[in-house]
This record gives C-alpha cells, sequence and structure tokens, in this order.
C-alpha cells in the first residue's frame, strides 16, 4: 500500500519496556533472561528515578535463534523475572503494524506531513481513517485514498458524536489516535478509551500559553522564542504528559501571522518526532512525565 | 488550483530591491520618492557592508493611492533616484505569480513537502512542472496532479539532456527551479541560464561535508551537531550563496541511518524557508553571499 | 581600570531611538535631518506595530563632521523634526560611561561572568557597587576591587532597606541596576525610582513556571527544554518585557540539580546578553514588550 | 581554596569505563560483578557500535557496602571479568582529585570562566598552574592566586619550549591540560606526553574552517550559523576525537567583530562543559570519536 521506497527490511526484534521499584541486579536478571535464552541484544537503555526508586528500561534483541517462542516469551518473562521484581511491562514485536487514525479539523500542513510519510514508508503503521469536525480537508484524503469522515461537534451534540467516533475506531481496529491540529477537546470517556494512545501537537512551548490562540498570546507577552508540544492527550487540557519540544527564534518584527506560519513547520517536525518514537515504542509514561529512550 | 484555505487577499504593493555603492542620503532618498508619490512605506530595512562600502536596501509600499501608474514605476524611479545614485534594482510586485519547477531524484520527503504547501495555498506560486532523473516519484506528482518529465541522465547524456531541460523549461516559462535532493550535478551551461534562480538544498552545515554522502562523512567525524544548507546554485559544487540553514544534535548513539532520517526533517524545512524568501523577495546576492531581509 | 585589551577605540556616534505615531514621512525626515547636517549614518532599522500604528527607529550616526554642536542636538532635532511629528526620542552619545551597580544573593555564576567581562573591557560602563542580601559573595567583589555592600533584608525591614539601598544608589550616581540571580522582590517604590533600568534574569522560559524553584517546577513538569529569561523589572513580579531569552534541551535523565547546572551556564549568557543590549543603546520598550535593534 | 558554596559531599562512587569486542553476556557479566559484591548500581549505559562490533558501557556504583576493598577492585575485575572478554577498561572513583593547567595566550574570556568555576567549586580539580606565551593575562591570573608561568614561543625556540613546559607540567603532576584559546600549535612530543587529556577548544564549527582566522572565514563564506568545537588534541592539527559542539545564529548583519564577540561566549560555555565531562569521567574515546555518557 506504501510507496516502500524506505522500507528496508529490518531483522524481527522483540524489546520490553519495564518498570518496577528499584532493587539491586534488575539489569543483571533482565540481561541474563535474554542471554541465556540466546538472545542478542540490539539495544539496551536503563533510567532510575533516584528519588522516588523507580527503575525504567528498555530492551531489545534479535529474535533470530532465541530459543523461546514468541508466543511464550510473556509469559516466560512474567513468570521468571516480572513476577520476582514485581516490574509492569509491554512486549513488542517489531514486525507488528499499529493501525493510526488521524484527526484534523481545517489545518492541512499536519495532516500533509503524516500523510507523506506514512504513504513513502517513513512510519511502519497502518492508516485507515482521518476524522474531522470539518469537511475542508476531505480533497486531501482522497488524495491520498484514505476514508474521510466527518463529525461536526456542538456543545450539544459533543457526547454523542464522541460515542459515534468510538465506535467508528472500534470498527476499524485503531490503537493509536493522533491530533493533527484538531481543534476540538475531547471527551473524557472518549480519552479514558485510549489512555496513553492519544497524541497531540499544542502550539505552545508548554506550560505556556495552553488552551486557545497561544501565538496571540506569546505576541502580545512579547517572547523571543516560541514552541511547540507533543503529548499524550490527558483528561487535564494540555497537561497530559510531554513527549517532544522544539522552539524558534522570533523577534519584534514577526507578526502573529509571521508566528504561525513559523510554528507550524514546528508542529509537524514535533509530532511526527513523537509518532515515531511512540510506534518504535521508545516511549514509558511515568506519573505525568515520559522516559524517551532514544 | 490550490486548496487556498490558507490564501489570505492582502492589498497589492511594489518592493524595490536595491544595492549600491554607500553614500549620504540613500534612505532619504528613495523613501521621499515614495513619500512624495504618496505611497506608504509597509516594510523598510537597510543594510550596509561597511568595508566594502555597499548599501543594500528593501523596501516595500503598499499601492493603494500611489500616484505613479504601475508601468511607470521602474522607468520614474531609474530616471529619478536609481541613475544618479548608481542603484540596481529590482521591482516586484506582490501579486505576481512566478513558475516554479521542481527538480528530484527518488528521495520523496522534500518534494512531498513542497507539492503539500503549494496545494494548501501557503505559497504564492505556480507549479506546472516536475523534472526527474528517475521514475520513481511519479505516483507522488499524480497524486498532486503536476507533470512529470524523466530525463535519465548518464555522462554520456549529460549535456544533451541538460539542452532538452532547458527547451522544456522555456516551454513552460519557468521562473524559479528548487532542486529537491536532486543528485546530478547540473551542467554550466544549464546554470547560466538560471542566475541566481536555482535553490538546492545540501545534507550537511556547509562549508563542512561538500559533496556526496555528507552524513557517512558527518558520522565518520564524529560530530556532536549535523546541518543542511540551502543556496542558489554556482558553477562551483556546493559552494554558492548560502540562504538558509539549519541544525540538530547528535550523539554517537546516531547511526548513519539516524543521520540520514533526523536530518530529512531539517532539509524539508530549510528548503522550503529559502523558497519561501525567494518568493516573497527577501533575498539579495552580493560577492557570493545573500542578505537576507526578514 | 578595566584590562582593556578589548577596548578599541571607535570613531564616536550619536544615536536616536525614537517611537512616535506612524505617519508617511517619518525616515525621510528623520535621515534628511541627519543628512542635511552633514552625518554619515552607520545604522537605521525602523519598526512598524501595524496594528497599533506605531513607529520605531533606532539610527546612529557618525559624529566627525557633524555640523551641529553636541549639546545642541536633542533640541535641533526636537524643534525641526520630533515636535512636528509627536516622536518619543532618546540621545545617546557612544562615548558616554554609564555606571551600573550588580544586586546578588549567595550564587556567585552571574556575578563572576559580570565582573570578567569588565574587567575584560568587553562592555563600555563603570561598575562601581555590588550590593546583597548576604555576605558569602564578599570575596568576589573584593578579588575585583569592587565596593561590596549587605543589606540583610526581612519581610519587616525590607522597605527600610529598600530606602538605604536607594540613597546609596543616588550616592553613586547609578543608571543601571542588574540583579544577578538577587533572591529578593524589590519594594514597589524601589521598582519606580529605575524604570526600565532594572534588568532581572529568571531561571525559567517566561511565562512558563514565575515565581520560585522553576527548576524544579520544569522537572516535576516533565519538559523537554528548559530556558531562562532576561527581562526589565516592573512591579509585576517576573512579568516585565522581556529582553532575550535562550533555552537548552534536557531529558528524563536529567535531575533538577542537572537542570540547575545546565540552566546556570544559559543564565549568564542570557544576562551578559541582556546587559549588551542596553548598554549599546538597543533596547526600546513599548507596551510591555521591547524592540530589539540588533 | 575554593569558595566550597557548590561543593556538596556525595557518596563516594566508583566508576568503569569499558570498551571491546561486542558479544554475548557483557552487561550481564559486570552488572552481576558489582551486584554479587553488594554494589548499588547509580548509572548504567552502554553503546554499541554495531558497523565494528564494539561496546562501550560506562557503570557507576556506591562504594558504601561494596564488600571489595577499594585497592583490590581493579584486580578483581580483571581476573574476573575483563580479562574473559578481552575487555580494555579505566577505573575512577569519585573522591579523585584530578590536576589541572590551563594555557592561554591573550583573550581573557575562557580563562575567566574557568577560574571562576574552579573557585565557585562548579569542579572537583585542583588548578595550581596556567601558562601562556604572553604576559598579558598574568593580572587575571593572580587575582584568583594562581602561577602564571610565561614562555614565548618563537619557530626556533618551540621545541626546547615545550620540553621546558612538560618538565614544569611533571613537577606539578598535572592530569589534564585545558587550552583555553592557546594560540600555539603543540609539537608532537608534547601532545604524545598527555594523550586524550589535552583538551582545546576550537572556535569554529569543525570541520569547517580549521586553522586560523575561523570568524573570517564564516563571514566571508557567508554562512548563517556559526559554531565553536571543542575536541581532544591529536597530533592532527584540529582534527581530534570531538568532545562537544555548540552553535549560534547570525545574519548578514553581523561583522566578523560581531561573530568573535557572539562566538566568544559559546567558546566557553563549550569548553566547560567538555572539562566538566572529562573530569566527571563521561568520555570514551575510539578510534576518532568520543562516546559522551551523558
Amino acid at each position: 500500500m506504501t510507496d516502500a521506497n524506505h522500507q528496508k527490511e529490518q531483522t524481527h526484534s522483540a524489546s520490553l519496556l519495564i518498570h518496577c521499584p528499584d532493587q539491586r541486579g534488575l539489569v543483571a536478571a533482565v540481561t541474563d533472561f535474554i542471554h541465556h535464552n540466546n538472545g542478542n541484544i540490539l539495544y539496551l537503555d536503563q533510567h532510575v528515578e533516584v528519588k522516588e526508586q523507580v527503575f525504567f528500561m528498555r530492551v531489545e534483541w534479535d529474535l533470530a535463534g532465541f530459543s523461546i517462542a514468541r508466543d511464550h516469551i510473556g509469559a516466560d518473562f512474567q513468570r521468571l523475572i516480572a513476577g520476582r521484581f514485581h516490574m509492569q511491562w509491554k512486549l513488542h514485536f517489531s514486525d507488528e503494524l499499529p493501525r493510526m487514525a488521524v484527526f484534523a479539523s481545517k489545518l492541512p500542513h499536519c495532516l500533509y506531513d503524516i500523510l507523506s510519510r506514512w504513504q513513502s514508508g517513513e512510519w511502519q503503521v497502518e492508516l485507515p481513517l482521518i476524522i474531522s469536525n470539518h469537511p475542508e480537508l476531505e480533497t486531501v484524503a482522497k488524495r491520498f485514498g484514505i476514508d474521510y469522515h466527518v463529525f461536526p461537534i456542538t456543545p450539544a451534540n459533543n457526547k454523542a458524536q464522541a460515542r459515534k467516533q468510538l465506535a467508528l475506531l472500534k470498527d476499524h481496529r485503531i490503537d493509536l489516535i493522533v491530533l493533527a491540529r484538531y481543534m476540538q477537546i475531547l471527551t473524557e470517556d472518549f480519552i479514558d478509551n485510549y489512555p496513553q494512545r492519544i497524541i497531540n501537537i499544542h502550539h505552545s512551548f508548554l506550560p505556556a500559553f495552553p488552551g486557545a490562540r497561544p501565538y496571540h498570546s506569546a505576541h502580545e507577552r512579547g517572547v523571543k522564542i516560541i514552541g511547540v508540544t507533543s503529548h499524550y492527550v490527558t483528561t487535564k487540557l494540555d497537561a497530559g504528559p510531554i513527549i517532544a519540544q522544539d522552539v524558534v527564534r522570533v523577534s519584534h518584527k514577526d507578526t502573529v501571522a509571521d508566528m504561525i506560519r513559523i510554528g507550524q513547520d514546528l508542529e509537524k517536525i514535533v509530532l511526527a518526532r513523537a509518532i515515531w518514537l511512540h510506534l518504535k515504542r521508545k516511549l514509558l509514561v511515568y506519573g505525568n512525565r515520559t522516559v524517551v529512550f532514544e
């Protein structure tokens, strides 16, 4: 389906994202587990939050020659290692193909960027569905052959539309939702259905300028640098765990329109970076922060 | 033809890009010319190269109510002002619609980005033509409904193909050529036909790593920051006047493949910035440097 | 008194910082004034706030050969130009030597940086006085031979101490006050005595994290970039006109202590940049924003 | 001797910097060694150069309760682990106090910055000695109470002076040499005496603009970003392993003098960052590149 000119076939690998109370011997236990089952570690990174005494780890290993069958890795890891250390963990395989839906409103720049990357094979993902509260971007969706569903939103129909959107997302077995400058606040029920699986791009350097019209606020405040923030959506507006941020210098010469233009380039790049980190399973949320295993 | 949702109608304006030997009274003379003819200055910026004693200026003014007819502005400015001060100048009108051709090879990221911006109405430009030395990106061109011409290049047919490309460009009345990761060296004759009207994106922080495979060289050298450079093409390879540059941090963890992936985001943003500056007539080349009136 | 190895003798020049309602002919009028009096313009920059229709300008010219005597320039400019256009303006001469006082608490990094720059002759300024609420940094002051005055601050003596500080500052004919991580809130009366002449460095990317312990807040919020802000002090805490900002990337690996260490490098550089802009008369405050003529 | 207000007492720790051919079980072997001897790991990071199949690791652990006596750790690690895996390794203790000499010429900014950090207790280092080829900065050294030795350098006395410098450095048991804008090329013999223990700051974004007067070259080339590079000195000029780099935007308005002024702020910050990384034992050189365990 994708152009596939980027798609390089990699060896299949498995990755574990782990966190647990910090204690002696964690790294040794996990690496021993892989080592003794004939796995070759491709990537290992760990992090300890010293104050809270919490341990985080990402380890990825080559599945070629690994002596535990793919279907049994999780159960074996739980029985032999995770249980003993009270670990919370997620196991992923590099050949899984998650399914992503994009929500957009009227601004096309992030949507075009996402579609271009998907189409070029930059990301290992399926993209069966675009949802919007406006009809304007349907031409963009059609250009790439993706279904485009319009759900007009009003204060009155807000919750009912959210339920219909959820049904549609379930029908399409969507794993990840990307808000590509979708200018609506999601319902709590909607968010609760996709914990740590909704990525938003907010057009300010959070926690500065949350909410509406941040470029106007930045101009009004006279800041010399503007930024954008990609984060997981929680029920607290613009306050979820931050995945990626970037900034750019502005000056007194820049009008609000200039800031919007300059900022949009950042928005699409930072949103794409967050999506990539999520798809590559490099993100672990702890409290309201992310551990990013780059 | 474009989506036009970005396209805000602005007042028409005229702009002058001027350079000449520095001397007293230059700013006063130019602003008087506009002022006395009832023009309202929207933008004025000047720069003096102190060592070489050269003066540069960009001035833009509202055409509404301007007392000189559009067709006579140039002649009047030459007779009344420019001649006296030995000025070299270019006059542009904001409602002109330049015509741009894009050259690409096999990498789609810059081409997609350019097409998306054009299609969204971010730029005031016509884009009738894509030229490539390979057939791969034709599907991308078709998606946006643009003519795609393949000119395979070999050492033997190099010059002949360049002449055919030039004929095609003339047929389409092309004003600006953008090399969107076009992996061929242009002939001198070709370049001479479009002085200061061919924009290239080079995937290194020039003058570091000119030529082929700069990400490989950057990795080999162990740099901690990589960059990209957009410049006007001259007959000296990767040595033309620099328009825009940007950089990003890397570490020992980043492989050549990581650098390529990270760098491609910079490439498309920096190339787009250079195109925008050119289209907005904010660039003036002097010697081998650019004056950028941002 | 300074090492003077940086101090290059420049031609003396005059500069005007101007703002007024935007109207036709402003640039021409000012440049004519200089031109007709035989002045050679070294620098000219202007800015128009289009929405508020306010015009800003900085112009600097060589005094050699200028036909108006130094003492009469201001009056002549007012009579011939400024009055007519309702301009507010400030006239400065490049050979003036402003007098600066530094306020510090216990952290030495900004103080050392300021003293080193002053001592090396990087800045054209006199530095007769350091004030602190603690005795710790007196050894630093002594190392550079500067008077160090300790004013312990309590909620009870706050206002009385401010009055004593003001008396001391007046005695030393201080023009500019720099808060080099001075951890006290100034009284309104104190601030009113030095409008747009008190520069502070705040250790966050304002408006994010105003007030106390911003690095702790940044760590708690999980931001991926931290910053610092230099601004003129107004009676509204951490809300005065921003002069300069800079940022640096952090990650989940960085503890609060790391952020403090990394941030301190930014603090001293950004504070020094703001001081330099002020000393070079490149700053114009309008509303709560700065125009920076770089 | 230092102001000590920064100096926080930390638990003593040991760190190992390791590299060896990549093979299964490396991380497990090292962490087991520490774990089984009752060591609590404070920091662990590893890196694999996939192409060359080389493994790098930095591990730091708390010495409190560690069951191997400090003097025996190295021998035990060699016998039990390192020998088996053909590891090259360095063992450091956090309470070691390395001895650093600074070389400077006439520019004071890096020297002042280093002395200020040392004096404030930012770094755990002794600084008994400053060497220069000029007398100008002796006043700076005196201000901080450090011995200042002048070795005038000519093409004729170059090698003889290097030998005298080496003798002086040996007398002072110097572990690390910092070239703080020392404008002389060191002799091969000198460099061979301090492999990976001489840190230089070069005032360009290497490999662009090596050698003399890089700001002049950057201005001439018309780059839009300038940078600085800190690296270990090797016998190939400006080509040693890069430790840290940073950049800053410039424009056509910036003269060479502006670039020098702006660049000097970067120079002192980047040099200080490299020194800090070296002192904290976070650097491992492999081939001509550094692995930086941040």
